[in-house]
Parts: C-alpha cells; structure tokens; sequence
C-alpha cells in the first residue's frame, strides 16, 4: 500500500494543483480515516480558488509558520479505512456520508445545536482550516457526530448532496424561512443552493414557488424540480413580477440564494408584513436594508451557516424517493479527470451545469 | 351638555392648535365613545407634529377632498360614554384602556394575529387616521378588541402605558428578540421604548441588561428599573464596551429603540451568533447591513409595530406589582395644560421627563 | 319563492325526519344565509342520532322552555343568500365553504386562536346547538370567519372536506402531532378523520406511515392514498407488529382517531421516547393511562377540537392538487336521497363508504 | 493516601450500608473522578432504598453475574481529582457541579437534546446504574457534558439543587407545562420536586401560582417562596377550591409534582381549555385519564425524565440571585452523619425537612 494519494490542493489565489500528497492518518481518538468513493464541487471551492479566503493561508501561517497547500473539499460518501480509539458509532467498513460541519458536542454553541459555531475547533473545517475531501482519503474529525451511516436504500450520487447542498439550503434556507403548507415563496438565484432550497421547501407543501434568475436553462430546471413560476430578471424587473403576481401583496418568505447586493434587494422588496427573508447566500459586501419602509412590516430576517443538525432527517426524506433530488445533478467525471471538472464548473452555465459528481 | 370638546388638533408641520372640537359620534355598530380620564403623549406624536407623517393630509385629501385637522394621540384611559349595537364586551359606564391597535379581527392579518396590519382599517389609525385620544372623548372603532377592562387592582398611571409603550416593547422588543432566562440583553436607547423593554424583558429573567445611551440622568433610570450596567455612548465606544464585557462574545439579544442608523450599527456589531436583533426604533433612512460579516452569524433580525396581542398578557402581570412600572412616569398634567405637558416633552432630556401623564 | 325547505331533523335517540322545516332567517347583523349546494354526513351526525348528545335537547328546553328538533349537520357549501348588516366580506352570490366552527373572534379564547371554545356563542353549534347544514338553507353566525371563499380552481366534493374532516384531522392529529419530515407515524383508525389525516400528514413529509384498522377494504383504501405500511389488528397484534418494524423503537407520532379504549392502548404503548399522541377520537369513556410506564418518556399527549384556523392555510394546499384527496370520496346522492345516505353511511363498511357527498 | 473511602451502599430493599468502599479510578477516555464537597439526598434515593427499583440488582447480574451494592446518588458538587484523556473542558482542580444526567452527545436521542434517554450509556445512571455521589468520590462518565463549571458567585448550597432538583422541576414542570407571563398555575405537592417548580415558575412571571398538598409547614414555606395561594387538601376539596377561585374556569397549567392517582386527578380536573398538564412526579400504577370529558378541551399533557439541557441556562438566573432558592434548604449534615441525615430526610414531613445538605 502506497503512502501518498491523488488530491485538489490549493496554494494560492488561481493556484489549484492536482498533485500526490501523504495519505492522512489519524490524530485525535475521535478521528476516522474514510476512503472517498464520490465528492463534488462546491462554489466555495471556486471562491476559495479565487482568493477570497486569505485566512486561510494566513491561520496556517499563524499556528504553524508555514502554508504548504490545502486539500479542498468538504463533500462526499466513502468508506471507513480507520477509527480513533474513541469513536463509537462507526467501524472500519461502514459506508457513509462525511458532512461538511464537524462538531465536539460539549462547547456551549454544540449544546445549542449551533454546530457551525462549535468553540473547540469543529464548524465549517474540512477543506478549509484542514485538508478536504478532493482526495482519495480524508480525515474527519469528530467522527462520531460527523458521519452518517450511508442507507442502502439511498441513491449514492444523492447522497453526496447531504455533504452540504441540501442541509445548507434546507436549515438556512427552509427552516430559517418557516416555509409552511399553503405559503407563496421566492428563491431568487437558481444555483445549487437555490435549486436545493427548490426541492427541500417541497417538503413542507408550499402553494407557489417563485424561482428568480437570469439563466434560462437554470430557470428551465427549476420548472421541471417544482417551481410553479420563473422569473428571468434578466429580461424583467422581478419586485414588480412577483408583487404583481401576488396580488400587491407579496411573499410568505424570499430565500437569498446568490449573495450579492442586487439579489437582497430584490428579497427586502417582494415580502408581505408579517413575512421572512431567509439569507443563504454569502456575500462580500455590506448591503442597504431600507429599515425606513420596513421596520413597521413586522419581517424576520435570518442569516447563517449550515448547523448540519437536519442531516438525518433528510437522509430519511431523499430515501422516499418523492423528490426528484436526482436532477440536481448534471454531470460525471473520473477522479483522474478532477481537473476538467472544475473548468466545467466554473464555466456552469454555459456548461448547463449544477452539480458535478466525481466518482473514485 | 354641550356639543363640543377641547382636543389638540394637528393641521400640519409645527401647527398644532387646542381647540374645541365636536364631540365623537357612533358611526359604525362596531365603535364605543370613550370619555378619557388619562391620557399621555408618545415619541410619535412630536415627529407628527414635526412633519414626519405627510400622509395624514394626503390620505384625507384623497379620501374627503379636504383635510381639516387630527386630533392626536393613541393612547390612554377612561369610561365607555356609548357602544354600538354590535359592541358585545363593553357597556356605558365601563372603565377601560384604550389600545393604539385596532382590528377588524377577520381579515387574513388578523387570523394570523398580525393586527398591526389589519388590512379592513385596523390597525394603528387613532391620531392617525383618525382622530385620537388627546381629546375630552374618543371614537374607538372594533371597540370589543380594541378595549380592555381595567381592573381595579392596577395602578391608572401604569394603566395607560398598557395603551402602547409597554405592548410595542414587549412585543417587538423582547417577544421577538426572544429573551430567555440567563440571557444577555443590550437595549440601546433609554426613552420610554428603551425603558419599557427594560421593564418587560424582566419578565423572562435575563441574567445581564445592558442599557446603552447619551443621557446620564436616564441611564441612572435604568440602573434603578433593573439594568445590571449602563454604557454612556457619548462618553465611550458602546460596541467596543460591550464584547469587552461579555467577554468577547457578544448580547443573545440586541434591542434596537432609537431609530438612527448608529444605534441599528451598535446592534448588528454586538449580537453573538446564534443571536437576535429586535428592532423598534422608527427609522427615517436605510442603514448599512454588514451581510460580508454576518451572513455566516446565524442572527435572526425582526423588525415591526404592535399588535398588541399581548396587552392582555401585560394587563396580568402589572397587576402583580413586581416591577418598577411607575418608575416609567415622571411628570402630572391636568388636561387643560396639555400645552405645557407638550413643551416639556418636547425637551424630554433637560426636563428629565420619561412618560408623562395627562389627567382629566 | 316559498317560506319552507327540506331538512334533516333530529327529535330525539333514533328519531331523525326528513321534513319541511322553515327557511332561516337572519338574526344577528353578523349573520349569512347559505343556499347549499353539497353537504355531507359525519360520524358525528351518527352519534346524536344514537343519543349520545342529549345536552341537544336538555339546553333548548333550558334556553327556550321547549325542544323542536334539531336541523343536523355542520359541513357543506353553498351560495350565499343574504348576508347580515355587518357581514364585511362576502356578499349576496359569493360562493362559499361552511366551517364547522364559528367564532366571536373577540373573547379570551379567541383571541387565543382557541376557536373551539370561544365564549361569546362561537365554537361547534351548527347541527348541534342550531340548525345546520342538511337544508337546502343554513343560518351561519359569525360570518366573516365563519365562511372562506370557493376558489375556483377547488374540485368541489373535496370543498366540502373542508368544513371539517380535513382541517379536524390536520390540527388535531397532525399539528398537535407535531408530523414532521423524515417522522415514522402511526395512524389508529381509518375512518374519515383517520384517512384524512392520513393525507394531511403527507403535508410535512413524514417517511412512514402506518396505518391501523380491521377493515381490509379500508386498509387498502390507505395504501393507494399514502400509507407506507397496513395492520389489521383484527389478524394481529398491532402494538407487536409496530414496534417490530421499527426495531423496538416506536413511533415519533401516533394518532388516534376512533375514541375506545383499545385504540388508546395501542397508541400509548407505540411511541417513541420524546415522541407524541395526537388524540383526535371521541372518547365515551375513561382510558387507562400507564403512566407508571410513561412518566419517564418525555412524551406529549394532545386532545381537542378542531379550531379551524388551519383552514386557508388547507384551502390553499389542497388547490395544489398534490394530495388524493378525491379518493377520500366513496359515494354521490342527490339531496332528497338523504334518509338513503343515511343508511349506506351507518352502514360504512359494508357499503365501502368514506365521505359521502349529498349534491343538490 | 487511602485506597478506600466512605459511602452510601444500597444492598437490597431496606439494606442501607455507610461503609468503606475502593475510590473509583478513571474507566473511560471521557471520564473524570470528583471528590465531593456537597451532596444530598432525592427523594428517588428513598424510594430505591424501599425496593421499588429491582432493575438495580437484576441488570447488575445480567451484565457481571453478580450484584456487590451499588452507591446511591446522583447529585453533589466538587472538585476535579483526575481526568480521561479525552476530556477537554474540565481539568484537575476545578470546581464543579454534578449532573445526575449522562449524554454521549452522538446517539439519535441525544442529537434531539433528549439527553434522558441517552442510547450510549447515558440518561440517568449515577447512583442507579452505576456508583453515585454519596461517597467521597465519584467517577461521572461522559465528563464534558455531565459537568458544569461552579461560579464563584454561586453559593454553593444552591448549587446542589443544580443537579437535579431545578432542572427536572424546570423542564418536565415549567418548560413542558409552558408557563408565561400572565399565566394562572397550579402545582400539587410541596415536596422538594414541587417547591423546585413554584421558584423555578416564577423566572417566567405567571401572575398566580396556587400550589395544592396536605403539610400545612410545607404550604407556609410555599407561601413564603412565591406561591399566590395554598390549598391544604387535607381540609378541602382542591378541585372545587381551584375551580372557585379561578372563576370557574381552571389554570393554564397544572404541574403534577407527587406521582399517585390523586394527585394526577386534581390536575386533569382544574386545567382549562387550551391548557396544560406538566407531569413530574413518579408514578407507580396506572391512572383513569377522563378522555371522555377531556378529548374536546385542546389540551397537552406532558411527561418526562430531565434531560439537564437547561443547567446552564438556570445556573446564571441563579447567580442573579432573585429566587429565594435558599429557602429550599432546611437542614445541614456531616457526610460522617450521612445515616442520620437519611432518618431525618425519611420523616420529612415532621421534620419540616425540604432539602438537606451533606457537607464534606
């Protein structure tokens, strides 16, 4: 058995490197080894790429005075190849999903289910502060609360999707957004996340779905996933389609699903009093909110990082197979061929893609 | 009995005139006439009187042709002098408390408790929309939700801060903010608002209340209602003071009760994650939203005006005479010197005036 | 036009009469008259005919010194026909849903949401405390909230699930039942309200649901509208068989929707730790309750009557269409076959009757 | 130093022994070794002693084939002699207050905060399952989460109560009973689980707590720590007293706090609609639930075991020092007169004892 595998590792702004790298081993007696058999790609891997998380050479520089690459990725189904001498509910074989939170389960945020927020070293990690899962092993920390046993019963390439995309819009999104049977909702942005937040609202019976974008093949996929109208804000001023079509009145709840200025904007405009704008996206500058008209509307706006604490439920609804999870996904690739995943990638609309999955 | 009134009538910017008026009449089976023996004078009433709400003219203009002046005020005490037919809950004779929300009670807002937004002419509209409370008599509109007996066994000065100050703080303050027991709550701004949420957040027990303002008279207020410490924001960075104290961290709940974008910059910068902003300040301007910081915090922001769905709630508790609400009142007028009463709180600081009380 | 109509009326146990009885007439200003145009029988109708309610006759002798029978039923829709002086929301023409709940929308309770005991006159009275629904015309108080405009887009015969069935088994089976995705839910009874909440349940996306009953046609009836799983617990033992398809573990939710004690029994001894029993039966006698057993399984146990403030929110769901809900309907008679309605609905499971809906 | 210490052994039903034991050493990674400065004694304590808990001895044999004495108690506070190595916030020499509930923090149940059936080995053990605090040393499991930081402002009798008597009371009496402000509560038995719930009810400002039991010594001492009212039942009939004083309609919530059919009667019989029925205490035998009277009331009843999740949450309302939660401490002891304390703690009632202190 070799000591070195295949893996995604980044350097630097637009310094991606497909390269051999020491195989992990376990550290902590809650860690697992897992030998990935799928992984995807996430739009914060391509953020990352792009520079926009310096802190992560500049923490690795802090605690240990050098940056030596880190293996991206935080997504993925594999197989168990070790177990710390702590973990409990997984041995070495067990097939499972790796979540992209990890958690210690005894800080104060843990105790309060805010797991992105874990203070003794969980949160939002994999790919990020440690190496990632665009390799053919991973480290997970915490293996007992990171992991989840992989049903049989479960489509696989489905199952790659509760790493991050279906938790992510379905906790921040959903749950955040209090989507309720009978309710009008908007998701503006038809991306991954939006497309998640498409499927996952479906879980509690929403009346209307609005889905805003500017890409007709996306707003074409979100037809077919449930929306029951689109809107092409390329093409049209969305506030005034959506009051419009609501009757003057406005939304239940707008998902932000795109993290930009524009995209809140059209969230803080289209809600009814009484309504929620739930905040998915991630955005990279501060945004004007017109408290001036909207502070006697009685609205609840949320924002937020995946806690990942609705893994297991969800686990059980994609099993039911009443959501057609299936079509978020758009293309496949070898591994090996890493590398041209990621220019489909991010070159996704022209490409038609969503999600890509990447099969070991 | 005479056919006219005394009553403060507002005719537009910085012209408001006490003046005989006639007296209310029943207009629907719906209304009560009330005959006021207290009433007070809100925030709200000066901005009125500064301009701030040209839609009073316009509204009446558009609906009549003509605008020929408001009578002001939305809150207050006193004795039912009629009912129409339809009145179930009240007689002649009855001594009452006079809500500032109105409800048709079957609209869609309604059924959803969300009386603030009665969409059949509820809503906030006495010394609004209609004429209000700073008169010898009232015509209360939806008079059995509008209403509520006044028990003996409560104080009539605390009585009439059940009209708005303590619902709008309850509700929209701390209801929303979600105040627990053992929670650290920052209130920023010590008017009557500030003060009130002060007051009703002590209902649910919060270990620490930071009370953050420029005034040191009402912050010596605060740390006699019950705040555990106070922070004079001209005097020292509010926000920089606050994490120190909290090590750190940051309040669970921020309450917002000024209404300028430098108190809503306070709030959004102290809240840990995981943690609310209940906004209840009035604002005239949008404000800038750190999404860049906080989309990742997990926050839940709430804004909105009362629906004084829990004036009945209140109602119970004041009557337990466990909190300091007299403290709230500073100042008696006789009704005949209204004029004086508005002088002096127009200049509430200098005049150390918190509420004060008109009384017939 | 003439002054009578045909109705159902019952004169006491066992003494219904299909006879010409007046038209209603309005009363108070919150009053409408409906003209039906479907209505339907319920189990309860069944139990007044059988006795069970002599508070029927006992309180009109109270009220009015004399007792003339009792128009029956609570369900229906119909064309509004006059409406009373302070009637705001619909008008002469409209065509409208029936609740089986009115409300004063003012008292303590209602303004609790608590509509089933509203203390103004309000609650189940149709059919019940006054005349009802099985006329060619109905009296309904209350009629602002105590009626919901007919979408167009609505099937009709499933309208008519809306006056009771479907928002009785929603809010007091699968809301107080706290269904949500990825639950394991037992189902107790398939009659109506069981089915019903059979389908309601489908709402919030539970992955199993179990279905208990002893009539095979029944069980088959839930099989094709949503049920994951069958017992006849006139074969086998259900408790057994329920815990033994859940490893051991029980259900997070079971409904009970018949009123015995055997049904009871079997709910409380099939949930789950932290889990949940909706009681929707209507009980006649005492349960045993082991809770020497189950004090020590966080459990939550929840009874009532519907409050019917969950019915827009069904109105708007069941014109999405997602939901079987006209497989809830087994039989279609002509108004003046109602004495065979009758017959076919007491004989239910011979005749393989769910709903039955009486068109005009 | 000593390889033995003293402790509290339970041998069988009625055979107590304070004897010499071996200290218990480090089993678990995750464990840690107190030595006690405070304990006391449970009322469960009692109840084990009388030989209602068989399963102490029969699981012993099943698991080891042999039953050698188990030490009773699961509450205490202390400091740290030793940790496991995988124990990260807690290190030697800390102070610390004891849980009597254990969670792994991984399982299912434990993911929903449902600590109290913990599947790992977890929930409630010390003192039952495994050896417990009324010793000079304890081994508690699970470390990290069974633990709680002592504050210096704490007085450190108060503490004790820390363990179990404020929490169960709390979340199975005040949280599951939902009390708010404003709320009418009644509370049947004054023993130390009932007391715990009259101190604790009042962080939520209900207006009256009536609290119902037969010791006219423990109704002065409820009087004197916030009970609105005292029923002695005793003298008289507490349904119809409750039923009197409320109007006829009953409390919002009724806390079950003794465990026989009795007082279980009280409870269901004075809730009003819409109300609820928190059941503390430990039931031996079944009770008649009066679903024929009940079913229509919209009402919930809850159940349960402490899940310890809101310790710390009650840890600082404590430390603020508003609730007279010293007054639930009636006598103090020397661990070396551990045998009288339980003599004294067996005749409560004439020894007007609540909650004793063992000090060390």
């Amino acid at each position: 058995m070799t000591e070195t595998m295949k893996a995604m590792v980044y350097y630097g702004e637009n310094d991606l490197r497909f390269e051999e790298r020491p195989k992990p081993k376990i550290i902590e007696p809650t860690d697992a080894i897992i030998r990935l058999t799928k992984t995807t790609i996430c739009g914060t891997d391509l953020g990352i790429m792009k520079g926009k998380n310096p802190e992560i050479e500049s923490t690795a520089k802090e605690k240990t005075g050098a940056f030596n690459g880190r293996i991206l990725g935080h997504e993925g189904i594999g197989i168990v190849e070790a177990v710390g001498s702590a973990v409990k509910n997984f041995k070495v074989g067990d097939e499972v999903i790796i979540s992209c939170v990890s958690r210690c389960g005894t800080c104060e945020n843990c105790q309060k289910q805010l797991y992105a927020h874990c203070l003794n070293g969980g949160g939002w990690i994999m790919g990020y502060m440690i190496d990632g899962t665009q390799a053919e092993y991973v480290r997970t920390p915490f293996a007992d609360t990171s992991l989840y046993h992989l049903p049989e019963a479960l489509d696989e390439n489905v199952a790659v999707l509760l790493s991050d995309a279906l938790p992510t819009s379905h906790e921040i999104g959903v749950q955040y957004g209090d989507v309720k049977p009978g309710d009008t909702v908007a998701i503006v942005g038809a991306g991954p996340i939006g497309m998640a937040a498409l499927l996952t609202a479906q879980l509690y019976s929403p009346s209307e779905i609005i889905v805003v974008d500017m890409d007709e093949n996306r707003l074409d996929m979100a037809l077919d996933m449930g929306a029951t109208m689109v809107i092409n804000s390329g093409k049209e001023e969305p506030i005034a389609r959506i009051l419009k079509e609501t009757g003057g009145r406005g939304v239940d709840c707008a998902i932000e699903a795109v993290g930009i200025p524009e995209t809140w904007d059209v969230c803080q405009h289209v809600v009814k009093e009484g309504g929620n704008i739930a905040n998915v996206g991630v955005h990279g500058q501060s945004v004007s909110f017109a408290l001036e008209k909207l502070w006697i509307k009685n609205l609840k706006i949320t924002t937020g990082l995946v806690n990942a604490n609705t893994t297991d439920m969800l686990l059980k609804t994609c099993c039911s197979g009443k959501l057609p999870l299936d079509k978020m996904i758009t293309h496949h690739f070898k591994f090996d061929d890493l590398e041209h995943a990621y220019k489909v990638f991010k070159n996704a609309a022209n490409e038609k893609a969503m999600k890509v999955i990447i099969n070991y």
